[in-house]
């Protein structure tokens, strides 16, 4: 057990500010994401830059400098469709406060990405995944299987691979809810890491619906030993769970203004 | 699986306003206290006359009658140290929306309460302790078996005797709360049903804490298969977790209005 970790979501190219920043290489929306998230709580920075087909390998390693340099060694998640982009913005990374993530691994197409992290000591999100949504946890553990076992047989620790039972919108699939909490459990207690994009369960909700749900699935969550999520860490009662939950857990001593620290 | 039952704490004798209005059977504060709790979506209310070793009988029957009549015989839970209170209570209850809860019995000096439970077919709390706090779940466990043959021995229905693991206070006992977590999920993987006096937890934290930490305990809570509670369910944010969590574990259909329904 230990603290829940938050990787901090706001650094990607779908929006439209952090997209032109990225072809424009205007440092200061980019830098300010990042200082936002680091001052609500993210304990890793996602830096999302999209397919990135033609300049990607520069572009992901301005932006890890940028946000390194300027946010004393934040550690990130560095995601992309684009495997070069990645291994070069690793290439400049630095791992004074951990390990890079690759974002991410799956059982199809980007299997690949589990080589690739693991020829540069990273951390790799592995989704559970292999063509679309699994449709039961059978089929997400032996995907979990398949991952896990090509990670270490490749000499790496098994706590390095991060698994993401890939969270389903509540709109349309909320029967399925449970099931992405069992898969959650059952990989917990075989004493590996779980991640993944919480807020997928929310989509399509009213605004304010949203940190309503998203809240209450993460503490849900983390009562299966769920370890980490791609979050927006300025959700201010997202991470009041996030703490709250590390409290319940005794991961971290009570003090009336834990919500501060 | 069912809809998380709430039961409404707040007509409890420990208020000023209460005890004066029960003292001088004046209807008006308790039916506001009921109406409210009502409105916020208590499916149960807790009527709490406290020892009551003089007029207990009176007083009960006048209360149950009161918050009944006044209110479509919405369900109660009678809560009293007071045994011949609690009978003379189910005397007068009306069954029309369930069965009278008897508030509670333990295994130590109130395990009598089984007893008038069964002879009164009323539903009831059984606390998992005898003279104190439990010192872990084996004790907790004990007393479960204990109570529960007990009760079926009376011939009764398993899922109408509720057990309370007993929530204890963060601030004292931070290490002690996945054990009450754990308690709630090995009695409820055993298809009973629990409940518990769930703000316990926050207990002396300053107050804008006490709804966070409440509601986040009862979603994990919840994940275990908790299957009510005795809360004030005036707390938005507890009434939000309780109604999101029921979403969450497909107990109720979504909609965007799912919050005001």
């Amino acid at each position: 057990m230990a603290k829940f970790v938050t990787i901090g979501e706001r650094i990607h190219c779908i929006s439209p500010v952090i997209k032109e920043a990225m072809a424009t290489r205007n440092p200061e929306p980019i830098l300010k994401r990042a200082k936002e998230q680091i001052a609500a709580g993210a304990t890793y920075i996602d830096v999302n830059i999209g397919p990135a087909e033609s300049d990607g390998e520069d572009l992901m390693k301005w932006a890890v400098q940028l946000i390194q340099s300027e946010c004393n060694n934040i550690p990130l998640a560095l995601d992309t469709a684009n495997q070069k982009a990645i291994e070069a913005g690793i290439s400049v990374y630095n791992r004074t406060n951990g390990k890079p993530i690759v974002n991410s691994a799956d059982a199809g197409d980007r299997i690949s990405n589990i080589n690739l992290a693991a020829d540069n000591d990273a951390i790799v999100i592995a989704l559970l995944s292999k063509d679309g949504i699994p449709k039961d946890n059978d089929e997400r553990m032996i995907y979990c299987q398949e991952m896990l076992e090509m990670w270490m047989m490749l000499g790496q620790d098994p706590t390095d691979i991060w698994f993401d039972p890939l969270f389903l919108v509540i709109k349309g699939m909320q029967e399925k809810q449970m099931d992405v909490l069992q898969a959650i459990k059952d990989i917990a207690d075989m004493g590996l890491n779980t991640t993944g994009g919480l807020s997928n369960v929310s989509n399509g909700m009213p605004k304010a619906l949203r940190p309503i749900v998203d809240s209450n699935m993460l503490a849900m969550a983390m009562m299966c030993g769920f370890s980490s999520a791609i979050v927006n860490p300025c959700d201010t009662r997202l991470m009041e769970t996030v703490k709250t939950c590390d409290i319940i857990k005794n991961e971290y001593l009570f003090a009336d203004s834990y919500l501060e620290m």
